[in-house]
Protein backbone atom coordinates (compact mmCIF):
# COMPACT_ATOMS: atom_id res chain seq x y z
CA UNK A 1 0.00 0.00 0.00
CA UNK A 2 1.94 3.01 -1.30
CA UNK A 3 0.58 6.18 0.61
CA UNK A 4 -1.25 8.85 -1.36
CA UNK A 5 1.05 11.59 -3.18
CA UNK A 6 -0.27 14.47 -0.91
CA UNK A 7 0.64 12.10 2.19
CA UNK A 8 4.33 12.16 1.09
CA UNK A 9 4.67 15.37 -0.04
CA UNK A 10 3.69 16.85 3.02
CA UNK A 11 6.33 14.43 5.32
CA UNK A 12 9.39 15.43 2.90
CA UNK A 13 8.13 19.22 3.07
CA UNK A 14 6.37 20.36 6.00
CA UNK A 15 9.60 19.82 8.12
CA UNK A 16 10.75 23.22 6.56
CA UNK A 17 14.16 23.44 7.13
CA UNK A 18 15.64 26.55 6.44
CA UNK A 19 18.44 27.61 5.08
CA UNK A 20 20.02 28.99 7.86
CA UNK A 21 19.97 25.66 10.09
CA UNK A 22 23.40 24.51 10.52
CA UNK A 23 24.42 22.01 7.49
CA UNK A 24 24.69 19.01 9.37
CA UNK A 25 21.70 18.77 10.95
CA UNK A 26 19.86 19.80 8.09
CA UNK A 27 21.54 16.85 5.99
CA UNK A 28 20.78 14.63 9.24
CA UNK A 29 17.26 15.76 8.71
CA UNK A 30 16.90 15.49 5.08
CA UNK A 31 18.28 11.84 5.48
CA UNK A 32 15.55 10.92 7.36
CA UNK A 33 12.95 12.69 5.41
CA UNK A 34 14.70 10.45 2.33
CA UNK A 35 13.47 7.35 4.14
CA UNK A 36 9.66 7.71 4.86
CA UNK A 37 8.77 4.37 5.39
CA UNK A 38 5.13 3.17 4.74
CA UNK A 39 3.64 6.00 6.23
CA UNK A 40 1.41 4.20 6.98
CA UNK A 41 -0.04 5.99 10.20
CA UNK A 42 -0.20 9.40 8.16
CA UNK A 43 -2.26 8.01 4.99
CA UNK A 44 -4.63 6.47 7.67
CA UNK A 45 -5.08 9.44 9.88
CA UNK A 46 -5.24 11.86 6.60
CA UNK A 47 -7.88 9.67 4.72
CA UNK A 48 -10.08 9.05 7.64
CA UNK A 49 -10.03 13.15 8.61
CA UNK A 50 -11.07 13.51 4.77
CA UNK A 51 -13.96 10.94 4.33
CA UNK A 52 -14.92 13.17 7.54
CA UNK A 53 -14.79 16.58 5.57
CA UNK A 54 -12.06 17.73 7.04
CA UNK A 55 -10.04 20.50 4.65
CA UNK A 56 -7.06 18.58 3.12
CA UNK A 57 -4.45 20.89 4.47
CA UNK A 58 -5.92 20.71 7.96
CA UNK A 59 -5.96 16.71 7.52
CA UNK A 60 -2.21 16.52 6.49
CA UNK A 61 -0.73 18.71 9.04
CA UNK A 62 -2.65 16.57 11.12
CA UNK A 63 -1.45 12.94 9.83
CA UNK A 64 2.12 14.57 8.82
CA UNK A 65 2.57 15.77 12.74
CA UNK A 66 1.62 11.97 13.84
CA UNK A 67 4.43 10.45 11.39
CA UNK A 68 6.75 13.03 13.00
CA UNK A 69 6.39 12.21 16.48
CA UNK A 70 6.38 8.41 15.13
CA UNK A 71 9.52 9.02 13.08
CA UNK A 72 11.42 10.92 15.95
CA UNK A 73 10.68 7.37 18.27
CA UNK A 74 12.30 5.57 15.95
CA UNK A 75 15.62 7.76 15.62
CA UNK A 76 15.90 7.38 19.24
CA UNK A 77 14.85 3.72 19.35
CA UNK A 78 17.93 3.01 17.34
CA UNK A 79 20.58 4.18 19.51
CA UNK A 80 23.11 2.54 20.62
CA UNK A 81 22.20 3.00 24.92
CA UNK A 82 18.46 1.95 23.41
CA UNK A 83 18.32 -0.75 20.61
CA UNK A 84 21.73 -0.40 19.11
CA UNK A 85 20.44 -0.92 15.78
CA UNK A 86 22.26 0.35 12.63
CA UNK A 87 19.77 -0.63 9.66
CA UNK A 88 16.66 1.25 9.39
CA UNK A 89 14.54 0.98 6.32
CA UNK A 90 17.37 -0.08 4.42
CA UNK A 91 19.65 2.52 4.80
CA UNK A 92 22.06 3.42 7.82
CA UNK A 93 20.34 4.61 11.03
CA UNK A 94 21.05 8.48 11.58
CA UNK A 95 23.13 8.29 14.20
CA UNK A 96 25.35 5.50 12.22
CA UNK A 97 25.60 8.12 9.48
CA UNK A 98 25.74 11.34 11.36
CA UNK A 99 26.62 10.29 14.64
CA UNK A 100 24.68 10.54 17.91
CA UNK A 101 24.45 13.99 18.81
CA UNK A 102 23.08 15.26 15.49
CA UNK A 103 20.82 12.20 15.42
CA UNK A 104 19.54 13.59 18.64
CA UNK A 105 18.72 16.91 16.97
CA UNK A 106 17.22 15.84 13.80
CA UNK A 107 14.19 13.77 15.86
CA UNK A 108 14.18 16.75 18.07
CA UNK A 109 13.28 19.13 15.33
CA UNK A 110 10.71 16.68 14.62
CA UNK A 111 8.95 16.52 17.60
CA UNK A 112 9.48 20.24 17.34
CA UNK A 113 7.87 20.19 14.18
CA UNK A 114 4.96 17.92 15.15
CA UNK A 115 3.82 20.09 18.23
CA UNK A 116 3.70 23.15 15.77
CA UNK A 117 1.74 21.47 13.22
CA UNK A 118 -1.02 20.41 15.79
CA UNK A 119 -0.86 23.38 17.46
CA UNK A 120 -1.86 25.18 14.24
CA UNK A 121 -3.80 22.38 12.90
CA UNK A 122 -6.11 22.86 15.35
CA UNK A 123 -6.13 26.49 16.53
CA UNK A 124 -10.21 27.08 15.03
CA UNK A 125 -11.73 23.63 17.26
CA UNK A 126 -13.40 24.70 20.09
CA UNK A 127 -11.38 24.94 23.46
CA UNK A 128 -12.67 21.43 24.76
CA UNK A 129 -11.43 19.87 21.16
CA UNK A 130 -8.08 21.45 21.46
CA UNK A 131 -7.61 20.75 25.26
CA UNK A 132 -8.92 16.96 24.39
CA UNK A 133 -6.58 16.72 21.45
CA UNK A 134 -3.57 18.08 24.19
CA UNK A 135 -4.26 15.49 26.47
CA UNK A 136 -4.80 13.14 24.41
CA UNK A 137 -0.87 13.92 22.77
CA UNK A 138 0.79 14.40 26.46
CA UNK A 139 -0.67 10.77 27.47
CA UNK A 140 0.40 8.75 23.90
CA UNK A 141 3.53 10.61 24.09
CA UNK A 142 4.56 11.06 27.82
CA UNK A 143 5.66 9.10 31.11
CA UNK A 144 2.27 6.96 30.54
CA UNK A 145 2.44 6.30 26.82
CA UNK A 146 5.65 5.87 24.66
CA UNK A 147 8.07 6.59 26.99
CA UNK A 148 6.72 4.35 29.73
CA UNK A 149 6.83 1.67 27.26
CA UNK A 150 10.76 2.59 26.22
CA UNK A 151 10.93 2.81 29.75
CA UNK A 152 10.27 -0.93 30.25
CA UNK A 153 11.49 -1.93 26.87
CA UNK A 154 14.95 -0.85 29.05
CA UNK A 155 14.18 -2.36 32.26
CA UNK A 156 12.42 -5.79 30.37
CA UNK A 157 15.95 -7.92 30.99
CA UNK A 158 15.12 -7.14 34.63
CA UNK A 159 11.75 -8.32 35.07
CA UNK A 160 9.72 -11.15 35.06
CA UNK A 161 10.24 -11.42 31.30
CA UNK A 162 6.85 -13.04 30.96
CA UNK A 163 3.39 -12.61 28.93
CA UNK A 164 2.31 -9.90 31.09
CA UNK A 165 5.90 -7.44 30.76
CA UNK A 166 5.73 -8.13 27.04
CA UNK A 167 2.41 -6.63 26.32
CA UNK A 168 3.12 -3.68 29.14
CA UNK A 169 6.06 -2.70 26.49
CA UNK A 170 4.12 -2.85 23.19
CA UNK A 171 1.14 -1.37 24.74
CA UNK A 172 3.39 1.88 25.67
CA UNK A 173 5.52 1.73 22.93
CA UNK A 174 3.09 0.64 19.81
CA UNK A 175 -0.29 0.73 20.80
CA UNK A 176 -0.23 4.40 21.93
CA UNK A 177 0.95 5.68 18.53
CA UNK A 178 -1.58 3.39 16.98
CA UNK A 179 -4.13 5.13 19.03
CA UNK A 180 -2.92 8.79 18.79
CA UNK A 181 -3.45 7.62 14.89
CA UNK A 182 -6.95 6.98 15.24
CA UNK A 183 -8.20 9.10 18.06
CA UNK A 184 -6.27 12.24 16.62
CA UNK A 185 -8.18 12.26 13.78
CA UNK A 186 -11.80 11.59 15.27
CA UNK A 187 -11.35 14.18 17.93
CA UNK A 188 -10.77 16.89 14.68
CA UNK A 189 -13.72 15.07 12.78
CA UNK A 190 -15.92 15.33 15.63
CA UNK A 191 -16.45 11.68 15.84
CA UNK A 192 -19.26 10.57 18.27
CA UNK A 193 -18.95 8.74 21.74
CA UNK A 194 -19.75 5.62 20.64
CA UNK A 195 -17.11 5.77 17.33
CA UNK A 196 -14.32 7.01 19.98
CA UNK A 197 -14.73 4.22 22.00
CA UNK A 198 -14.69 1.98 19.16
CA UNK A 199 -11.97 3.41 17.99
CA UNK A 200 -9.78 3.02 21.31
CA UNK A 201 -10.93 -0.68 21.62
CA UNK A 202 -9.21 -0.93 18.00
CA UNK A 203 -6.09 0.91 18.24
CA UNK A 204 -5.40 -1.70 21.55
CA UNK A 205 -6.00 -4.44 19.00
CA UNK A 206 -4.17 -3.46 15.97
CA UNK A 207 -1.08 -2.34 18.01
CA UNK A 208 -0.70 -5.31 20.18
CA UNK A 209 -1.10 -7.50 16.93
CA UNK A 210 1.17 -5.22 15.10
CA UNK A 211 3.96 -5.87 17.82
CA UNK A 212 2.94 -9.06 18.10
CA UNK A 213 3.72 -10.09 14.23
CA UNK A 214 6.52 -7.59 14.52
CA UNK A 215 7.68 -10.10 16.69
CA UNK A 216 7.36 -13.01 14.91
CA UNK A 217 9.36 -10.84 11.68
CA UNK A 218 11.93 -10.79 14.04
CA UNK A 219 12.35 -14.56 14.57
CA UNK A 220 11.37 -15.44 10.59
CA UNK A 221 12.28 -12.79 8.54
CA UNK A 222 15.95 -11.26 6.84
CA UNK A 223 17.17 -7.89 7.28
CA UNK A 224 16.54 -7.42 3.20
CA UNK A 225 12.78 -8.26 3.90
CA UNK A 226 12.15 -6.05 6.87
CA UNK A 227 14.83 -3.63 6.12
CA UNK A 228 15.84 -4.05 10.02
CA UNK A 229 18.99 -6.02 11.81
CA UNK A 230 17.87 -9.36 12.29
CA UNK A 231 16.80 -11.85 15.57
CA UNK A 232 18.03 -9.51 17.79
CA UNK A 233 15.32 -9.90 20.63
CA UNK A 234 16.37 -13.25 21.50
CA UNK A 235 20.13 -12.32 21.38
CA UNK A 236 19.40 -9.26 23.17
CA UNK A 237 17.18 -10.46 25.94
CA UNK A 238 14.35 -7.77 24.06
CA UNK A 239 10.59 -8.16 24.74
CA UNK A 240 8.59 -10.67 22.34
CA UNK A 241 5.88 -12.44 22.71
CA UNK A 242 7.13 -15.21 20.34
CA UNK A 243 10.11 -15.91 22.72
CA UNK A 244 8.18 -15.38 26.05
CA UNK A 245 5.21 -17.79 25.48
CA UNK A 246 6.25 -19.46 22.45
CA UNK A 247 5.36 -19.64 18.99
CA UNK A 248 2.13 -21.41 18.78
CA UNK A 249 0.24 -19.70 22.14
CA UNK A 250 1.68 -16.26 20.60
CA UNK A 251 0.05 -17.31 17.17
CA UNK A 252 -3.05 -18.11 19.16
CA UNK A 253 -3.29 -14.26 20.63
CA UNK A 254 -2.54 -12.81 17.25
CA UNK A 255 -5.57 -14.62 15.85
CA UNK A 256 -7.80 -13.25 18.98
CA UNK A 257 -6.68 -9.95 18.82
CA UNK A 258 -7.10 -10.24 14.60
CA UNK A 259 -10.46 -11.30 14.91
CA UNK A 260 -11.41 -8.74 17.63
CA UNK A 261 -10.12 -5.69 15.36
CA UNK A 262 -11.94 -6.88 12.03
CA UNK A 263 -15.10 -6.88 14.85
CA UNK A 264 -14.27 -3.61 15.59
CA UNK A 265 -13.77 -2.30 11.57
CA UNK A 266 -16.65 -3.71 10.48
CA UNK A 267 -19.03 -1.98 12.71
CA UNK A 268 -17.42 1.29 12.63
CA UNK A 269 -17.25 1.47 8.95
CA UNK A 270 -20.99 -0.41 8.63
CA UNK A 271 -21.92 2.73 11.23
CA UNK A 272 -20.18 5.20 8.92
CA UNK A 273 -18.62 4.74 5.43
CA UNK A 274 -16.88 7.65 5.94
CA UNK A 275 -14.40 5.14 8.44
CA UNK A 276 -13.62 2.67 5.58
CA UNK A 277 -10.26 3.79 5.27
CA UNK A 278 -9.81 1.55 8.47
CA UNK A 279 -10.59 -2.02 6.19
CA UNK A 280 -7.61 -1.14 3.82
CA UNK A 281 -5.34 -0.62 7.33
CA UNK A 282 -6.84 -4.15 8.45
CA UNK A 283 -6.32 -5.74 5.07
CA UNK A 284 -2.26 -4.59 4.96
CA UNK A 285 -2.60 -6.83 8.43
CA UNK A 286 -4.33 -9.65 7.61
CA UNK A 287 -1.93 -10.26 4.51
CA UNK A 288 1.03 -10.12 7.04
CA UNK A 289 -0.65 -12.11 9.30
CA UNK A 290 -1.35 -15.09 6.32
CA UNK A 291 2.84 -14.24 5.50
CA UNK A 292 3.61 -14.88 9.09
CA UNK A 293 1.34 -17.92 8.96
CA UNK A 294 3.34 -19.61 5.66
CA UNK A 295 6.47 -18.93 7.03
CA UNK A 296 5.64 -20.60 10.61
CA UNK A 297 4.41 -23.48 8.40
CA UNK A 298 7.43 -23.82 6.58
CA UNK A 299 9.48 -23.90 9.75
CA UNK A 300 7.44 -26.51 11.49
CA UNK B 1 18.10 35.12 44.57
CA UNK B 2 15.86 32.01 45.44
CA UNK B 3 12.65 32.11 43.57
CA UNK B 4 9.26 32.11 45.10
CA UNK B 5 8.03 28.99 46.97
CA UNK B 6 5.30 28.62 44.40
CA UNK B 7 7.59 28.19 41.47
CA UNK B 8 9.57 25.80 43.13
CA UNK B 9 6.77 23.90 44.48
CA UNK B 10 5.26 24.26 40.73
CA UNK B 11 8.70 22.92 38.90
CA UNK B 12 8.77 19.92 41.29
CA UNK B 13 5.24 19.04 41.21
CA UNK B 14 3.74 20.49 37.79
CA UNK B 15 5.70 17.59 36.15
CA UNK B 16 2.73 14.98 37.21
CA UNK B 17 4.52 11.51 36.77
CA UNK B 18 1.90 8.89 38.00
CA UNK B 19 2.49 5.82 39.48
CA UNK B 20 2.44 3.30 36.10
CA UNK B 21 5.35 5.34 34.98
CA UNK B 22 8.18 2.59 35.32
CA UNK B 23 10.76 3.05 38.10
CA UNK B 24 13.90 3.57 37.17
CA UNK B 25 11.88 6.85 34.67
CA UNK B 26 10.31 8.15 37.37
CA UNK B 27 14.06 8.07 39.93
CA UNK B 28 15.57 9.80 36.98
CA UNK B 29 12.67 12.74 36.27
CA UNK B 30 12.66 12.52 40.06
CA UNK B 31 16.80 12.99 40.24
CA UNK B 32 16.44 16.00 37.92
CA UNK B 33 13.73 17.66 39.51
CA UNK B 34 15.55 17.44 43.09
CA UNK B 35 18.27 19.60 41.27
CA UNK B 36 15.92 22.48 39.74
CA UNK B 37 19.34 25.25 39.55
CA UNK B 38 18.32 28.75 40.15
CA UNK B 39 15.17 28.19 38.29
CA UNK B 40 15.31 32.05 36.96
CA UNK B 41 13.67 31.92 33.95
CA UNK B 42 10.95 30.16 35.66
CA UNK B 43 11.07 33.12 38.16
CA UNK B 44 10.49 35.92 35.89
CA UNK B 45 8.37 34.42 33.55
CA UNK B 46 6.07 34.06 36.78
CA UNK B 47 6.62 37.58 38.52
CA UNK B 48 6.80 39.20 35.37
CA UNK B 49 2.82 37.88 34.38
CA UNK B 50 1.61 38.21 37.30
CA UNK B 51 2.52 41.86 37.74
CA UNK B 52 0.24 41.97 34.03
CA UNK B 53 -2.45 40.43 36.09
CA UNK B 54 -2.22 37.05 34.89
CA UNK B 55 -3.73 34.27 37.23
CA UNK B 56 -1.73 32.76 39.40
CA UNK B 57 -2.17 29.35 38.03
CA UNK B 58 -1.76 29.94 34.23
CA UNK B 59 0.85 32.02 35.01
CA UNK B 60 3.26 29.68 36.73
CA UNK B 61 2.00 27.14 34.09
CA UNK B 62 3.51 29.21 31.30
CA UNK B 63 6.86 29.59 33.57
CA UNK B 64 7.23 26.07 34.21
CA UNK B 65 7.18 25.06 30.91
CA UNK B 66 9.55 27.22 30.00
CA UNK B 67 11.86 26.18 32.60
CA UNK B 68 10.98 22.49 31.68
CA UNK B 69 12.13 23.13 27.91
CA UNK B 70 15.28 24.63 29.46
CA UNK B 71 15.75 21.26 32.05
CA UNK B 72 15.78 18.98 28.73
CA UNK B 73 18.30 21.54 26.84
CA UNK B 74 20.77 20.42 30.03
CA UNK B 75 20.44 17.00 30.02
CA UNK B 76 20.85 16.51 26.45
CA UNK B 77 23.46 18.95 26.36
CA UNK B 78 26.00 16.87 29.15
CA UNK B 79 25.12 13.37 26.85
CA UNK B 80 28.72 12.28 26.42
CA UNK B 81 28.42 12.81 22.24
CA UNK B 82 27.68 16.45 23.22
CA UNK B 83 29.20 17.86 25.83
CA UNK B 84 30.78 14.79 27.99
CA UNK B 85 29.78 16.63 31.13
CA UNK B 86 29.70 14.19 34.32
CA UNK B 87 28.36 16.87 36.30
CA UNK B 88 25.24 19.30 36.38
CA UNK B 89 24.19 21.58 40.07
CA UNK B 90 26.47 20.36 42.00
CA UNK B 91 24.97 16.86 41.36
CA UNK B 92 25.93 13.60 38.64
CA UNK B 93 24.66 14.25 35.29
CA UNK B 94 21.38 12.66 34.27
CA UNK B 95 23.17 10.25 32.17
CA UNK B 96 25.89 9.53 35.19
CA UNK B 97 23.15 8.22 37.35
CA UNK B 98 20.80 6.63 35.44
CA UNK B 99 22.66 5.73 32.01
CA UNK B 100 22.13 7.50 28.48
CA UNK B 101 18.57 5.82 27.33
CA UNK B 102 17.03 6.86 30.65
CA UNK B 103 18.24 10.09 30.79
CA UNK B 104 17.25 10.47 27.13
CA UNK B 105 13.69 9.67 28.34
CA UNK B 106 13.75 11.51 30.99
CA UNK B 107 14.29 15.01 28.92
CA UNK B 108 11.87 13.76 26.36
CA UNK B 109 9.56 13.72 29.17
CA UNK B 110 10.02 17.52 29.80
CA UNK B 111 9.76 18.15 26.53
CA UNK B 112 6.18 16.49 26.60
CA UNK B 113 5.18 17.91 30.00
CA UNK B 114 6.45 21.21 28.96
CA UNK B 115 3.98 21.41 25.58
CA UNK B 116 1.16 20.19 27.46
CA UNK B 117 1.25 23.03 30.69
CA UNK B 118 1.52 25.40 27.80
CA UNK B 119 -1.10 24.25 25.63
CA UNK B 120 -3.28 24.01 28.32
CA UNK B 121 -2.53 26.97 29.54
CA UNK B 122 -2.88 29.17 26.59
CA UNK B 123 -6.18 27.39 25.35
CA UNK B 124 -8.28 30.39 26.70
CA UNK B 125 -6.05 33.09 24.93
CA UNK B 126 -7.70 34.51 21.38
CA UNK B 127 -6.73 32.14 18.35
CA UNK B 128 -4.00 34.82 17.15
CA UNK B 129 -2.38 34.99 20.20
CA UNK B 130 -2.12 31.14 20.57
CA UNK B 131 -0.72 30.86 16.98
CA UNK B 132 1.73 33.50 17.95
CA UNK B 133 2.94 31.44 20.92
CA UNK B 134 3.21 28.55 19.01
CA UNK B 135 5.22 30.60 16.29
CA UNK B 136 7.34 31.94 19.25
CA UNK B 137 7.98 27.47 20.86
CA UNK B 138 8.46 26.50 17.66
CA UNK B 139 10.84 29.39 16.45
CA UNK B 140 13.22 29.19 19.73
CA UNK B 141 13.15 24.96 20.19
CA UNK B 142 13.49 24.24 16.84
CA UNK B 143 16.23 24.00 13.82
CA UNK B 144 15.95 28.33 13.76
CA UNK B 145 16.60 28.41 17.45
CA UNK B 146 18.04 25.95 20.17
CA UNK B 147 18.80 23.27 17.75
CA UNK B 148 20.39 24.78 15.16
CA UNK B 149 22.60 26.70 18.51
CA UNK B 150 23.37 23.30 19.35
CA UNK B 151 24.30 21.77 16.07
CA UNK B 152 26.95 24.92 15.63
CA UNK B 153 27.90 24.39 18.73
CA UNK B 154 28.76 20.14 17.81
CA UNK B 155 30.70 21.44 14.14
CA UNK B 156 32.21 24.78 15.96
CA UNK B 157 35.46 22.59 15.95
CA UNK B 158 35.61 22.37 12.07
CA UNK B 159 34.27 25.73 11.84
CA UNK B 160 36.55 29.37 11.39
CA UNK B 161 35.93 29.62 15.26
CA UNK B 162 36.02 33.10 15.08
CA UNK B 163 33.58 35.84 17.32
CA UNK B 164 31.41 35.57 14.56
CA UNK B 165 30.60 31.74 14.86
CA UNK B 166 30.69 32.50 18.46
CA UNK B 167 28.42 34.34 18.79
CA UNK B 168 26.16 32.17 16.20
CA UNK B 169 26.30 29.43 18.58
CA UNK B 170 25.32 31.91 21.58
CA UNK B 171 22.22 32.95 20.04
CA UNK B 172 20.65 29.82 19.33
CA UNK B 173 21.77 27.95 22.53
CA UNK B 174 21.25 31.00 24.96
CA UNK B 175 19.45 34.06 23.26
CA UNK B 176 16.54 31.40 22.34
CA UNK B 177 16.03 30.39 25.93
CA UNK B 178 15.71 33.51 27.21
CA UNK B 179 14.02 35.13 23.92
CA UNK B 180 11.28 32.59 24.90
CA UNK B 181 11.25 33.37 28.78
CA UNK B 182 10.85 37.30 28.04
CA UNK B 183 8.44 37.04 24.88
CA UNK B 184 6.13 34.55 26.10
CA UNK B 185 5.15 35.91 29.21
CA UNK B 186 4.54 38.85 27.08
CA UNK B 187 1.87 37.18 24.66
CA UNK B 188 -0.07 35.95 27.93
CA UNK B 189 0.29 38.88 29.32
CA UNK B 190 -1.17 40.97 26.18
CA UNK B 191 1.69 43.56 26.03
CA UNK B 192 2.20 46.23 23.34
CA UNK B 193 4.43 46.38 20.20
CA UNK B 194 6.73 48.68 21.87
CA UNK B 195 7.70 46.55 24.89
CA UNK B 196 7.58 43.51 23.11
CA UNK B 197 10.04 45.38 20.95
CA UNK B 198 11.94 46.36 23.14
CA UNK B 199 11.95 42.99 25.13
CA UNK B 200 12.87 41.10 21.87
CA UNK B 201 16.53 43.63 22.52
CA UNK B 202 17.01 42.75 26.02
CA UNK B 203 16.84 39.17 25.09
CA UNK B 204 19.74 39.09 22.44
CA UNK B 205 21.57 41.60 24.74
CA UNK B 206 20.92 39.29 28.11
CA UNK B 207 21.32 36.25 26.39
CA UNK B 208 24.73 37.13 24.74
CA UNK B 209 25.54 38.70 28.13
CA UNK B 210 24.87 35.69 30.02
CA UNK B 211 26.94 33.14 27.80
CA UNK B 212 29.65 35.58 27.63
CA UNK B 213 30.01 35.65 31.60
CA UNK B 214 29.45 31.53 31.65
CA UNK B 215 32.87 31.63 29.10
CA UNK B 216 34.04 33.49 31.70
CA UNK B 217 33.31 31.65 34.27
CA UNK B 218 34.54 28.34 32.28
CA UNK B 219 37.71 29.60 32.74
CA UNK B 220 37.96 31.66 35.84
CA UNK B 221 36.02 29.69 38.22
CA UNK B 222 36.15 26.21 40.31
CA UNK B 223 33.67 23.61 39.75
CA UNK B 224 32.81 24.63 43.06
CA UNK B 225 31.86 27.40 42.43
CA UNK B 226 29.80 26.53 39.32
CA UNK B 227 28.59 23.32 40.17
CA UNK B 228 29.99 22.06 36.62
CA UNK B 229 33.09 20.44 35.20
CA UNK B 230 35.47 23.40 34.83
CA UNK B 231 38.12 24.91 32.16
CA UNK B 232 36.64 22.49 29.57
CA UNK B 233 36.18 25.31 26.50
CA UNK B 234 39.77 25.82 25.38
CA UNK B 235 40.79 22.04 26.28
CA UNK B 236 37.69 20.94 24.11
CA UNK B 237 37.70 23.34 21.30
CA UNK B 238 34.59 24.68 22.84
CA UNK B 239 33.06 28.00 21.39
CA UNK B 240 34.01 30.43 24.01
CA UNK B 241 34.12 34.49 23.16
CA UNK B 242 36.88 35.02 25.99
CA UNK B 243 39.31 32.17 24.27
CA UNK B 244 38.31 33.35 20.84
CA UNK B 245 38.74 37.21 21.13
CA UNK B 246 40.73 37.06 24.44
CA UNK B 247 39.38 38.37 27.80
CA UNK B 248 40.35 41.84 27.23
CA UNK B 249 38.09 42.23 23.75
CA UNK B 250 35.49 39.61 25.50
CA UNK B 251 35.16 42.42 28.52
CA UNK B 252 34.48 45.14 26.16
CA UNK B 253 31.51 43.65 24.51
CA UNK B 254 30.08 41.97 27.71
CA UNK B 255 30.19 46.17 29.23
CA UNK B 256 28.69 46.94 25.99
CA UNK B 257 25.75 44.51 25.98
CA UNK B 258 25.72 45.09 29.93
CA UNK B 259 24.88 49.23 28.81
CA UNK B 260 22.65 48.06 26.14
CA UNK B 261 20.61 45.60 28.51
CA UNK B 262 20.07 48.20 31.38
CA UNK B 263 18.93 50.93 28.94
CA UNK B 264 15.93 48.40 27.59
CA UNK B 265 15.41 47.89 31.60
CA UNK B 266 15.33 51.37 32.20
CA UNK B 267 12.97 52.10 29.01
CA UNK B 268 10.53 48.91 30.11
CA UNK B 269 10.18 49.95 33.84
CA UNK B 270 9.88 53.28 32.94
CA UNK B 271 6.95 53.03 30.70
CA UNK B 272 5.20 50.36 32.82
CA UNK B 273 6.11 49.31 36.61
CA UNK B 274 4.81 45.72 35.79
CA UNK B 275 7.89 45.40 34.27
CA UNK B 276 9.91 46.01 37.09
CA UNK B 277 11.12 42.17 37.69
CA UNK B 278 13.44 42.76 34.48
CA UNK B 279 15.56 45.11 37.56
CA UNK B 280 15.89 42.16 39.89
CA UNK B 281 17.56 40.11 37.10
CA UNK B 282 19.71 42.81 35.71
CA UNK B 283 21.22 43.48 39.44
CA UNK B 284 21.48 39.62 39.33
CA UNK B 285 23.73 40.38 35.97
CA UNK B 286 25.17 42.93 37.37
CA UNK B 287 26.83 41.38 40.34
CA UNK B 288 27.85 38.48 38.28
CA UNK B 289 29.74 41.43 36.11
CA UNK B 290 31.47 42.64 38.93
CA UNK B 291 32.28 38.87 40.36
CA UNK B 292 33.65 38.89 37.20
CA UNK B 293 35.68 41.91 37.14
CA UNK B 294 37.18 40.97 40.55
CA UNK B 295 38.54 37.83 39.42
CA UNK B 296 40.23 39.33 35.77
CA UNK B 297 41.63 41.71 38.30
CA UNK B 298 43.03 39.36 40.67
CA UNK B 299 44.77 37.18 37.48
CA UNK B 300 45.84 40.36 35.54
Amino acid sequence: MSPDPDVSISYRELMDVGPGTETRLRQAIDHILAHPGSLVRAQLAYRMQVAHGVDQARALAVATAIEYFHTASLVFDDMPAMDNATERRGSPCAHVAFGEATATLAALAFINRGYALLWQAIATLPETARLEASRLVTTCLGVQGILNGQSRDLQFHASARGEAEVLEVAKGKTVTLIRLTLLLPALVAGASGTDFAALEKLSTRWGLAYQIMDDFKDGLMTPEETGKTAARDAQLDHPNLAVAIGGEAAWHRLCGLMDEARHHVRTLVSGNPAWSELNRLQAVLDREQAHIQNRLLAVA
